[in-house]
């Protein structure tokens, strides 16, 4: 049976499949970079459409009045996604000022000035870390990428008060112990804080089981809320009270509409939302959200774990060309992507896009395959593999030019 | 001569008249509130429609390559309207959040611990600026309301590092003395920051005349940019590469996709933006921000205070139940809002909304009149005053509840 027989049977049987009609989709791409940008859905357009021409053209200012808090109703919708309650979740600002302001709470709180990260951690993370650790006095320690908790383990000491860590690699895609890494952090008289930018919406978190702290994500990714949507924030509900986050706008006060004198934070997660939110931004990001709340995330983990082991597998008749499979097989630490390892990755990422398929490039080696439930299919993930075979023994990716530029 | 006849021939002779056909009014609202939300203009429906359905839903994750820089590149239409560079500019965050990077940059750079702001500033601001000094080791110092140059050389001490205060403030709509303010700020060897929100799109703001160091503002009043739209902060080139903002996202990186181990700053404006900004949010503060800089400020400025004066000329057949015209009447000083004084002001807002009247109340006992020189009609303010008249001669407000709740 060739692939695309195989992955038509497996399309077939899949129980998620009609959720692909959720989402525009009028183009052939092979789109397999969801965990960069997910894809628009179909009742987001109608939302934005009654956000704009309807409240904002004709409610105009009194649609504060049910706008006021929009971070926070979404908040409760996207809770049941990372196993927290309702009122320890807020959507706000952007993931790396939400990161500054829960870190610097966090490690305040510890009286502690160092932070623990790996050095495989995403950019803005590890810059935002090591600043919020240089205030305290203190400094970031960087674990190796990937680390097991024995790696966090070896690094922690009394002055650490802080461990953060991206629960799914972007860059490998491999899911960190979470419940271990956490307990060794707690064990330490640390907290622990979790990127959930690549998890949320792809695989089950649940912040409770894992005794979480803090957290930070995004909604723009496997949560399809658009480009650039907000990020969200998770404090744990008896540390919402106890930590306060630096930058006191007046959507944290206790009595917004008072005008006081005296900053007081509010008793609730509403102390970590700083000013007046995006309701536009935040309307779409609703959508992505409900939409995948209302599927839930077991469905969306089993077809995850079916369509990267479909692509790995895929991947073998590959070996010959050169590949390493990045991510790893074990299912229980492996994310909802396939990263591939090659010398000439940038090219061959460019030579797929040529063909129809968007994987992303990640320097200087690596190649990602970001798998997405609600609208992957099996088919996509074959033609993805026939294309890069086809590439490889072409040599198809000679022809581009090597320098890399702009946007990768 | 009736009011509204008088009102009907400045409309008629109005040449920013027709710029009201650029917004959806398909309401008969007397809307004098557009310096709290302003109306959506009718480009920014079909922009957003193209972003949406056009731009996210098909060039998806390529959509990068030319939405990476949106701030910049918004930043850049938005600076003639302040008196600024082109490279002096972003768009990015909300206002409290900007506010917070440059005051803390601000303030760092010159070694100081002290701001002084007044006692009558934005509430967001107020706590911010609290925060920042303290973080500093210093205290905020409080000026009086809408202070004087003289208010300010005042508490001039060598610890004071940063004077930032509103340009035109949101309760009494004074405008300040921002040349004078800034000289004294200067002669300390403090640094001059600008809250525009009350001020951008509505007067002139000429941050290079004033010699401005830092500035911040919103572009959801005057602009028309949506409901949380996005804030913007300006620095005076000469300090861009001086400074540094605390909150290091790796889109303030020197070599942003090179995803380096070492945070390096760009040597640009772009190192005071963070994170990946909300497409949708920019771009319909784009369309607000582009509809105004076409007009340009000096007609609007003219309707501003043709509007305000027949306002306040209105105000005073009025004057019998018991109001005081807060707002000054030197054009020199006045921003593009009325506020009158009365101590039934809560109930009297309550009143007018009941008749089609957009005012905003603030608190104990002000009643504010914005008036949008793109929008906002003779006609309207005439109306406006008629009611109120006809609620004061009825004792109208005393049918409503004076317990305050909700968003006022």
């Amino acid at each position: 049976m060739s692939l695309l027989d195989a992955a038509a049977k497996l399309d077939e049987a899949d129980p998620l499949a009609p959720t692909r009609e959720a989402f525009v989709i009028e183009d052939d791409l092979i789109y397999l970079d969801g965990n960069s940008l997910g894809r628009l859905p179909k009742r987001t357009i109608s939302r934005l459409r009654d956000v704009v021409e309807n409240e904002w053209a004709h409610e105009l200012v009194l649609g504060w009045n049910h706008w006021l808090d929009i971070g926070l109703e979404i908040g409760k919708r996207l809770a049941p996604l990372i196993g927290a309650d309702g009122t320890e979740v807020a959507l706000c600002d952007q993931t790396s000022v939400n990161l500054y302001k829960v870190a610097m709470a966090g490690l305040n709180h510890t009286g502690r000035s160092d932070i623990i990260t790996d050095a495989g951690n995403f950019p803005s993370d590890r810059y935002v870390l090591e600043a919020v650790s240089k205030a305290a006095g203190g400094r970031l320690i960087f674990a190796p990428e990937d680390p097991t908790p024995e790696d966090i383990e070896d690094l922690m000491t009394d002055d650490v008060g802080l461990v953060s860590l991206s629960h799914v690699s972007y860059r490998s895609g491999r899911m960190l112990d979470a419940v271990s890494i956490g307990s060794i952090a707690h064990d330490h008289g640390a907290l622990i804080l979790w990127d959930l930018a690549h998890s949320v919406g792809a695989v089950p978190v649940d912040l409770h089981l894992w005794n979480a702290d803090l957290a930070v994500g995004c909604t723009y990714k496997y949560l399809n809320g658009g480009p650039g949507a907000p990020g969200f924030l998770f404090v744990r509900g008896s540390l919402v009270t106890a930590i306060e986050q630096p930058i006191t706008g007046w959507y944290a006060h206790a009595d917004q509409f008072a005008m006081a004198a005296e900053f007081t934070p509010k008793r609730s997660i509403g102390r970590f939302v700083v000013g007046t939110p995006s309701v536009l931004a935040m309307a779409a990001a609703d959508e992505g959200i409900q939409l995948t709340a209302e599927v839930g995330i077991e469905p969306i983990r089993t077809k995850s774990l079916a369509l990267t082991d479909f692509f790995i597998q895929a991947m073998e008749r590959l070996q010959v060309h050169g590949f390493e499979v990045v991510t790893p097989i074990e299912h229980a630490v492996r994310g909802s992507q396939v990263t591939i390892r090659h010398p000439e990755a940038y090219r061959i990422s460019l030579a797929l896009r040529n063909v129809g398929v968007i994987p992303d490039f990640r320097a200087p080696d690596l190649v990602r395959f970001g798998f997405t439930p609600l609208y992957t299919t099996f088919t996509e993930a074959a033609h993805a593999i026939d294309r890069l075979d086809a590439i490889m023994v072409a040599k198809a990716y000679e022809a581009f030019d090597p320098s890399r530029s702009g946007v990768t």
